[in-house]
């Protein structure tokens, strides 16, 4: 539970709040490279922490992002004719290159020198991994990327989807964080009740998650804080003394990282970024990637299944709050526990139907919500010290914190996993 | 007309305003028996006085009442798994019984007993007449049901539309009330202009109402306060120094009762309530019943042409704001004196085109709406009343006051029609 | 750019607003004739400067123009019957004439005289050019018409659009007196590059502006005060020594006159209106005539191509927001511009994009903004007088300040084209 005053305060993305003023402070990853597919194809319209914005590729291949109306008379950059290494306004032709300096002042006298006194807003961009950044911060303090691995990794290595959630970005971070929801949400009925035939299959799994995840639904959480967020570890209770330890990450500020990653050689790993759109919607990016090989089409398929379908030319999921997220009542009785098909689409579900801005002044937390509660402090806390002058979070400024991997691991009863023990784990060769 | 501050006061049905509370000391019929068919279908969104709500009926064919957002972490409980005497949110399988009790949390270790301290809020019910009734006021002053006759009835003698109007309530309640508008909006043209084909087809009539009540268009109203709300009485001159006489009545809250009742041995009886959903909108429930047959194919038929028909698995009239009610230009030059097909589509026309709220401090009133003025000033001075610590209106706690009927007579001038002989017709034998 | 302050004085259009005031000191067009075709038609529903209007014709041809919401208990009177010199409301039959008077009240006592004390808010209208044109201000300051000469003309020499803009009405009136884009957003990319195909067009041309209006593209301006408002000059080096000078005119409070008039016998002439609807629309109504002959077919459809076609049975264009006004980008590499078909389409694609109240105070105007500056100066500094006590502008009260035309011609280097001559250019024959 937060007070209504700090729930305001952890959700406001706006320049000038305090956290929107620390978002501000990281790279944040907002457009799939294809939606600007090469130099001077159509602009995009966008939008971040509540700013309008448009994209574009220019003639040399690099991508600019500016606000969206013109410095002019605010006519909008969307219908701009993008040429020659800038866009230009369709109003009366002012152009601005990715700096969002003003190039050609056609409608003004040659003679004048106007033009080099107009900047259009801009922003800097980074392009890694199939995936355009932007920084909406000050000049001077521009971050370090995330290191992460599949930033590093050649394309065939990554597929990355993008959806639009319609709430705020905490909103979509905390139930990627929250690993105690996916044996009832994501769980089949036959797997919640635990059905002979599930267990019997369960155990014949080799993969640890599968074959354990679902023996305790009410793991222990131990969250803990690190330089680029927390690690989360869960430990479950397996039976015959054997405890089955599983760690998984947020990463400041909106990152998940929670799928097999380099620990499991040969499997795919996956993650998440929350990118704030406004304070009732964000991205939710899903990277899935192999650090060793390329993706299989089957892969990218699962990819693809996880995300759910898109409406034509959108992000906007086919199975969206208009119509319940097709929820199938007869598939809920006996098939899912949800009734909804797809795992980010019952994902969506719950999340939006909290409302764009959860009160979370009127939750009741349990136990299994210890890292969320921890999170939402550290984000606060943060947020507070940069408003009152402190620096920027290390995460900010280092990108190598991010190193991290997806741990598992099974204990027995007696064994020690202390904190260098868990480290290890989450550390990639 | 009546003052911005007190129209105010008259439309807010949030808890905490004056009215919303006045409103929460009475049961209020909201559903329909057959919106949750059977034991364990799935649960039904709906919203009461501004509280968003969800709907269910358990194992035992209970009807239960929750709070739309689970007190965990603030998910639909719309989505919920209806399952042997409870609603399981299927975020993290919270599962909560009609009276709230929160009787299993599988995320908690089991050895927790935080579950029998989490309340999901909820709301007691009755089901009677085909329809759910909830209580949305304080548990130690749970009023009395009213005593209407329909709700002793078999299902086969009842028959009960159910619409949406997109007002504030007290605006439906008015339109009920009004029965000054009934040889204008509902009248044909001929029966407007009276063209002596039209009087001669009047007077071929056995029924009181269609031989009379268009003949005198501008009748003396007579509002008297009663137990239940008002005794509406409205006088015609039919000529030839004979008075023709009406009784209806509102009652508290937000029932009308206008047509017939059992004054009239085998004709049926009708009546409305205007159920407030939030400031802007209410059902418009209407109760056609018989109290002594079943009601017959053509009785069904009549009351769902008065209603008119909805878009499918919705309560929103076909003819609607959007599409202009239809109305129909050619019929209402010679045809219908509003060109709107359907008696409750032409109510709709009127009211909703008054805006949600009406301005009530810019209307001009007339003698016709005396029992309106009296009707407001009414439930104004309960609502004033009970945030001053009186004790609620009668009506709340004694259900016996509802039992009265509609009541016509012709009176010869000279002779008396006295209170009590007014009584007297409008109580039942 | 404009002071936060000052843009909303400049934007509010509600009585009792600086700028409302104001504009309700003028006649301001509104309904096309043609939308209530013949007496005792069906009522249209319309908006003048945030007022919901009712707009009707009734028996003897004169077009009546009342308050949406019947006096009464104020259901819309666009249900209305139009009969008998009188709108009906349906609701109790309360029935009004052109000027707002009760002459019918059925539903009260036959001796009341409560008829003659009620009245309607009503507005004064005049019917002209094939257009109606209302005053919403103090009736004892009744201005004089403007005295247009399609006014005057027969109506087959006169056609006339009507587009709803979804802008402010200033958004619209700047972006007609803003003469400087059109050498952008209605150019040919040809046109824009002046290639050589495309400059030995233009030198073939034998009207003025076809040759030489896209030869210099940074105009220089000169916005004098009129009676009316402003007469624009654009002064264009058309080089060897040579001078192409246009003059087009804002009149008060929102016409343009930009194209051709009777400066060139036999050429049609075109002049927009851009009545405010409320705060964040206005009719956008292009007026086209010719002085001299009947419209022929072609003349016809070359205004109604300027305008682009409209929904059915609605003033919305077929090309709109929603669908990015059909931009195709294809088009704009090689084709146009703006990639949007259409005159108008290009007009509101811009104007709109800005969002529907402008934020002016984020603007960088240029030289060529003067006359746009000058304007909205003169704008506020009369809103301002008015609201002191001031007396309304002279273009208010005295029709004849109206009669200017287009003008143009070519000066000589060493020539003078002094005021005198500028304002004989600008008078009509």
């Amino acid at each position: 539970m937060l007070s209504a005053e700090d729930n305001a305060l952890l959700t406001a993305t706006s320049r000038g709040t305090a956290m929107g003023d620390l978002l501000r402070r990281f790279w944040v990853p907002f457009l799939l490279s294809d939606e600007v597919p090469k130099p001077d194809c159509p602009p995009i319209r966008t939008r971040l922490m509540n700013e309008a914005l448009v994209a574009f590729r220019d003639t040399s291949g690099r991508v600019g992002l500016l606000a969206e109306r013109c410095a002019h008379r605010r006519a909008s950059l969307f219908f701009g004719r993008n040429e020659e290494n800038g866009l230009r306004c369709i109003y009366h032709g002012w152009k601005y290159d990715v700096d969002g300096q003003c190039v050609d002042m056609p409608s003004e006298p040659a003679t004048s020198n106007y033009r080099d006194k107009v900047r259009q807003t801009s922003y800097p961009t980074v392009e890694a991994g199939g995936v355009v950044w932007a920084y909406l911060g000050p000049a001077e303090q521009t971050p370090a990327m995330p290191d992460f691995s599949w930033l590093h990794l050649p394309l065939s290595h990554v597929h990355v989807t993008k959806r639009l959630e319609r709430t705020n970005w905490v909103q979509g971070l905390e139930g990627g964080i929250d690993s105690a929801h996916s044996n009832f949400l994501h769980a089949t009925v036959d797997g919640f009740r635990r059905t002979p035939a599930w267990l019997e299959r369960a155990q014949a799994a080799t993969d640890l998650r599968a074959r354990y995840h679902a023996l305790d639904r009410s793991p222990v959480f131990l969250p803990e804080d690190t330089d680029y967020g927390l690690r989360v570890g869960a430990r479950r209770d397996i039976g015959e003394g054997t405890h089955y330890w599983r760690f998984t990450h947020w990463m400041m500020p909106f990152y998940n990282l929670f799928k097999q990653g380099s620990a499991k050689p040969g499997v795919n790993s996956q993650g998440i970024a929350w990118t704030p759109i406004d304070d009732h919607s964000c991205w939710t990016i899903v990277v899935t990637w192999n650090d060793e090989r390329p993706l299989s089409g089957e892969d990218i398929e699962a990819a693809e299944d996880f995300a759910g379908p898109a409406l034509p030319d959108s992000f906007l999921p086919v199975r969206n709050m208009e119509n319940d997220y097709m929820i199938d009542r007869e598939l809920q009785v006996n098939g899912t526990f949800s009734g909804i098909p797809g795992t980010q689409a019952q994902d969506m579900a719950v999340q939006e139907s909290m409302g764009s801005i959860v009160a979370r002044f009127e939750e009741h937390l349990g136990t299994s919500d210890a890292a969320i509660i921890r999170m939402r402090r550290r984000l606060i806390r943060q947020a507070r010290a940069l408003a009152d002058g402190a620096d920027a979070p290390l995460a900010s400024r280092d990108g190598s914190v991010y190193r991290v991997r997806f741990g598992e691991t099974l204990v027995q009863e007696g064994e020690e996993l202390d904190a260098a023990a868990r480290e290890r784990l989450c550390t990639p060769a």
